[in-house]
């Protein structure tokens, strides 16, 4: 139990992107405002609002640097954006975020497809980053986010090797922290605590995000292993919104109600309260009509005496 | 990796009982056959294929006798019947069953209002039917699944101490082993860990099955928890079917086409195969046509690579 002002986990947020930007409609800037405003009074303290790509590709993010403006007018929150290079990085660093996410496949295929670059010019792209942020704004923090850690549907198996040498590339080049993304929702708990616990050993405290999906349901029992294995902060997505789901209920991202549900009843702090937490979905229904949202706990509601039980490990929402 | 033949967890399929009792619509007896016959082709070697109630209360059962007679021609599965009291004892017992489950709330609550028995009471019908098994069919194995175990919807929160003291009572009382049931969906994986614990320091090798439900998505991180925590049976119903789910997409029972594809994934070997697993939902639905059945694994289909993965690890279907 947490006696503590400081939560024992940090759930991170990342509907405003993951989920938006993984949609065929696009959010009216006006209800991603309210969106991230009912995040934050639910008592998430990192949300990544937006990414920084041409609006060509990517029309749903048009209005990045507006959002992170808006963002930006939460104190105690930390407002993230992904950005998957240098120009990108330019355009983030200039509406002033607190954190950057590159996505760095460990997958060669992967990494091709996605960005159009090998692994090695995107450790590249990553210095160069590093570089500039270093210039114009060194107060800002780089993560370095391993797509595909835990296999990919291009090549299948991705060597555990593989992972290992990319965070470890990552961090040589400056990057902040490191984390591990189930980009294909192929992760088991074993696998998750074997491969953190080989990242962790070759990077140490710049481990960063265990970033699962719940493509076969394992979302939340990879969430506790990689919990198990000391991971500390956790990327989710408010009504599963995101990360490629692949039919109607099998949502993508771990589905953040959920997750700090877990928590919670373990006795894991996470500051966010959950009756709030629950109300946030209105924003998102209301800027996304007739998009499927999910979400196992919102319907099923709280259990008998949670009221007592949430009390007792002391929530301190947005502490 | 598993090299024997015995696989390293058994899967527990109640979907004929506890997915058939939950649901309005009688499933045809010809078409439980069949249900049947493929969980058996896909692997499952304990099956729990009815409950012995009276039929003005569940005409969903009212073959019971008669399902169990079809089970029973299948060489090496173990055909189990829940039986809430001395009476369906002995109607299961007569129809030749392999294995007895006797539900024992540990909320006193749950107890009245589920068996209109206290709780001391129900661990006298243990002992009844313990007696009744060792006269007439002392090859018979009985279980008592402890209902509530994590908490009740009645009662709200339920002392650990009488969770053990449930278990123990049974175990004296002449039951082979006792499980846990998460009969509510309120578990949360610490407390998973922490009770299989004190109940395994208490009554040791006769602890059995976990039972968990899905209701706020934590099914199969608890059941994780319960493997950490040594347990080795557990179980689960295919399509998620009962369990009493509370809303669309919000499944009961443990889906076991998720969880087979959790344990294979992680070189926990099941002896089940996954895709006549699947396959096996063909019965169910043509069985309960317009019943909602769930489960992630089904609908986002195998990962890449997973033939190689599956072999590699050694299933043995059936052995």
């Amino acid at each position: 139990m947490n006696t503590h002002l400081v939560p024992d986990v940090l759930i991170s947020e990342v509907g405003p992107r993951d989920g938006l930007q993984s949609v065929k409609a696009t959010m009216p800037t006006a209800n991603k405002f309210k969106w991230i405003d009912a995040l934050v009074a639910a008592g998430l303290r990192e949300i990544e609002v937006c990414s920084f790509v041409p609006a060509k590709h990517l029309p749903q993010m048009a209005d990045a640097a507006e959002v992170v403006r808006h963002a930006l007018k939460h104190p105690g929150v930390t407002v993230m954006a992904l950005v998957p290079n240098l120009r990108g990085a330019k355009e983030a660093l200039r509406a002033n975020v607190h954190k950057l996410t590159i996505p760095v496949s460990a997958s060669a295929a992967h990494s091709l497809a996605n960005v159009r670059k090998t692994r090695e010019e995107m450790i590249e792209e990553v210095r160069a980053i590093v570089r500039l942020r270093d210039e114009i704004a060194p107060g800002v923090k780089i993560e370095a986010g391993i797509a595909t850690a835990f296999g990919c549907t291009l090549q299948g198996e991705v060597p555990e090797g593989d992972v290992v040498w990319m965070a470890s590339q990552c961090i040589a080049a400056g990057a902040d922290e490191s984390g591990l993304s189930d980009t294909t929702g192929m992760a088991n708990p074993a696998q998750v605590r074997r491969l953190f616990h080989k990242v962790r050993a070759a990077i140490g405290d710049k481990t960063g995000a265990a970033h699962m999906h719940n493509t076969r349901g394992l979302g939340l029992a990879n969430c506790l292993a990689a919990y198990d294995a000391g991971v500390r902060t956790f990327d989710s997505s408010l009504g599963g919104l995101g990360g490629c789901p692949y039919a109607p209920g099998a949502s993508g991202n771990v589905v953040t109600e959920d997750l700090v549900f877990m928590f919670a009843a373990m006795g894991i702090s996470t500051g966010v309260d959950i009756a709030k937490l629950i109300a946030a979905r209105e924003p998102l229904k209301a800027g996304l009509p007739g998009e499927p949202i999910y979400g196992m706990t919102p319907e099923a509601g709280l259990p008998k005496g949670w009221s007592q039980c949430a009390s007792s490990i002391g929530l301190v929402p947005g502490a």
